[in-house]
């Protein structure tokens, strides 16, 4: 009954836009060759376990770059290639991560570098000393002590038993929740100026007690984040920049573990621990890469238009970025490869990125929009601006699509609706909302007013276990889930190379 | 509505059971000093922190011991001690566990070495051969090739999304469904004969292909096992015995990093890790020990009647055996700190017992229960089984009772079903079972024909991620429900100590 309720409107936009043409014949191709030929384990299996993690500017971010550009080539896809989009910096190797607490007792702890931070000088051991810093009066507790020290600091989460599942989808209720519009303003969704401050301070504060830290010089930092039953949640500080001052070894490390340590401590139990953290960076090349690639329209008259396709190719470093984003990737790979597989022939140019340094800012696709298409700060726009026509993303992790956000656009609200109707048997309770969603490449597009949209997809384990997560790894993919992502995307792609205009634009951003 | 249900019949029994008296005054005393003066949370911190993993007669077992018996001495109970159950066999201490993938990339695995498994001869490192034995003929492939390799086998289970809850309580439904007895066996539930045997030939395989590996000497078992998100379960070949013969190092070892390694051999990647198991036998005192207290009995004719609570104090050593089973030692201690904090002089004595070996197969309370009451073997008795009125214990994790299993016991119900009524408003939907419940310390009682009993707990996190993982730590026990198990455990106890008459006892078990 819900999803009836959500499919009526749908029914009646796409009624009223008599002008849209959908070639059914073309879709059904495409649910055929993704849904019973389709590629996405074996892009998995290169992107996710053969490359490795794709840390940008790492050993595995190339791996995954050279196989890209291989196998779309060897689909048939014309001028792939890395595009510099600018410079990233230095790359950073694992080479080595070892912690375990050895008094009062043994027991190994589960733990990452933080990415692009140093080496420890050998391996390191000794007293455990747990930084308490809240307010400024604390630093003078600590002040002159920590030189050469192994230090520790607590998780700020909890770790309860849990009694909502780790994976979720959305139900019809919760769509349909979506397509009220959200709140308009700056991006920061419901926080008060009040909170921003706040949260500023705090980011301040956090960034006083990283340098104060440093500035001590101890050899370690032990630091418990969250996450739960060996789940955990890596960062990283900003040291991939060149000529960035050494950052010192630090361990992200399970709460639980940390958490031990803490109570030990606190309850008078000295706690010694051994550790070893050998790391490698790479100067050779500084430069940051996308991966390009195209399908040339066939339309003499519309091929110098193009619709793009992408996601970001770079991963943390904790696991192998299954769900983000190779998920993305592979989509996307998948969905190029239909369209050629099906024989089917874009009027319009297909071109898929691959993007680099997304977790560290949307670096690759803000870097490509700027060569591209205009200077996001000037709004001074290029002439490949007025060619674009939409630009499609996938960054939420395996779950399958539910419905799509405008990102404000509402013209584009009839053309989507029409081309979901016929993906109605893949895609549940489908909704279209006016909203925007953030944290990703498509607002590098969005920034200049391009049309860049990303897709509502089901939650999955994304927030509980995998994204940035020691243990995003090929086991938290649903196959069948990329299958259909792939299908709504080529169906998307295909349908917006083929229609007689471009998608609708906001209007253009002015410069304040 | 469901639970009145439920509380109709019981009230219904009670009304039936005139003979019966239960001291509210004294239950109420129990629930105050049980609920708002409660232990439990420094009792954990001293034997699962403090005392760390208590694999039996490692030195965590040691000093879980030795708190124990200073800590219920200061309670004030009597004739606190260790008390010998028969030989053991060697204790074990890990000093180090270390692996991680070196090739194609690096990458730190989970992992936690099979107890009483040997050292690696240093740091081995090098190639990874997967065994893939199904069938008598496979083993052929191997023979004579594993010398000094570096074998690994993949886990039997999968990692898919978990749309379950990891923590569970139970429903007023599955509750009620428990009421109605089970089928009644030789403690098997529903295997057929035919699945015993399978069961039987199977673990017999596994049993041969073990023996196949240790005679091929390999220098290192990698071996995926159950789990999920980075917990993983861990198990133990029987190598604590006397003059076993040398255990092959094993690292039992997350099912992803596993997978990983196998789907790149797989796909023609050659994978080499680097490890370091570092393990130390104890040979001084082969002994194994329980820890046993008392609260002497008040009533001049019925102090050498006894009433028994207890549970495991032993755990696996992947964690700190949180829910498996410091909870239920944690309860049990609480409880006699309650008995003696409220005043009341119970008329029978009551003996707390927290039993060592139960991992291993309820070695400590098989050889208390051969000592004390008789052998089960031949059903020859000692004069102590006549004045056992009842033994409980509490095995399964972190969560409250919701009911008690009978273990056949059908004249029980009605007593235990008045017991339960003052207990009412923290007892939610309790539920009386005829039923058996297996696997713990209570079976040894009830193999002599003894009232042992078991209650019925809300499962939380315990088969999800607790028991017998490298995540049963202190994070995992739900303190209010600690509480809640201690003050049922103190009135039961309280209520059993000063009955007219003892528990009622099944039939006398025949020997077949």
């Amino acid at each position: 009954m819900k999803r009836k309720l959500l499919i009526l409107p749908a029914l009646l936009l796409a009624g009223m836009s008599f002008a849209q043409e959908v070639d059914l014949a073309a879709i059904e191709k495409i649910k055929k060759e993704g849904l019973e030929n389709s590629k996405v384990e074996e892009i998995a299996f290169q992107l996710v376990d053969k490359a490795g993690p794709r840390l940008s500017n790492s050993e595995g971010y190339e791996r995954a770059v050279d196989y890209a550009i291989q196998q779309l080539s060897d689909w048939g896809l014309q001028n792939a290639n890395a595009e510099p989009w600018g410079e990233f910096g230095r790359g950073w190797e694992m080479e080595k991560s070892y912690i375990a607490m050895t008094s009062p007792y043994y027991m190994p702890f589960i733990a990452i570098p933080k990415a692009w931070t140093e080496s420890t000088k050998g391996e390191v051991s000794g007293k455990v000393y747990f930084l308490d810093i809240k307010t400024e009066e604390d630093f003078a507790k600590y002040k002159g002590k920590l030189k050469g020290a192994i230090v520790a600091i607590k998780p700020t989460g909890t770790q309860e038993p849990t009694y909502e599942p780790d994976a979720v989808r959305y139900t019809a209720e919760q769509l349909h929740g979506m397509e009220h519009p959200a709140p308009r303003g700056g991006g920061n969704g419901s926080y008060t100026p009040e909170m921003i401050a706040e949260l500023r301070a705090a980011r301040a504060f956090s960034q006083k007690i990283n340098e104060f830290i440093a500035s001590e010089g101890p050899a370690l930092i032990i630091k418990g984040v969250n996450g739960r039953h060996g789940t955990l949640f890596t960062s990283s500080p900003r040291g991939y920049i060149k000529d960035t001052p050494d950052v010192i070894p630090e361990l992200e490390t399970a709460p639980e573990n940390v958490n031990l340590m803490a109570r030990l401590s606190e309850n008078g139990v000295e706690v010694e621990i051994e550790a070893e953290v050998k790391t490698r960076f790479r100067t050779e090349d500084l430069q940051g890469y996308n991966v390009i690639a195209e399908i040339p329209g066939s339309d003499p008259s519309l091929k110098s238009e193009v619709v793009m396709l992408g996601g970001h190719l770079d991963s943390w470093h904790g696991a192998n970025g299954a769900t983000d984003n190779a998920a993305g990737c592979i989509v996307m790979m998948e969905a190029v490869r239909i369209l050629k597989a099906t024989g089917l022939q874009p009027k319009r140019t297909v071109r898929i990125a691959l993007w680099g340094g997304e977790e560290q800012g949307l670096h690759g696709s803000r870097g490509y929009v700027a060569k591209h298409f205009g200077d996001r700060e000037t709004m001074e726009l290029k002439p490949e601006h007025e060619k674009l026509s939409a630009y499609y993303n996938i960054d939420n992790g395996t779950g399958r699509i539910r419905g799509i956000y405008l990102q404000g656009n509402a013209a584009a609200e009839p053309i989507f609706n029409e081309w979901f109707l016929p993906l109605d048997d893949i895609v549940e309770d489908r909704t279209i909302t006016i909203s925007n969603t953030g944290g990703t490449d498509h607002q590098s597009f969005d920034a200049l007013s391009l049309p860049g949209f990303q897709f509502i997809q089901d939650p999955v384990e994304y927030r509980t276990r995998t994204h940035h997560t020691n243990m995003d790894t090929f086991e938290r993919l649903e196959l069948d889930d990329l299958k259909q992502m792939a299908v709504v995307i080529a169906s998307f792609v295909y349908n917006t190379a083929q229609k007689d205009e471009m998608i609708p634009r906001k209007e253009l951003r002015k410069v304040e």
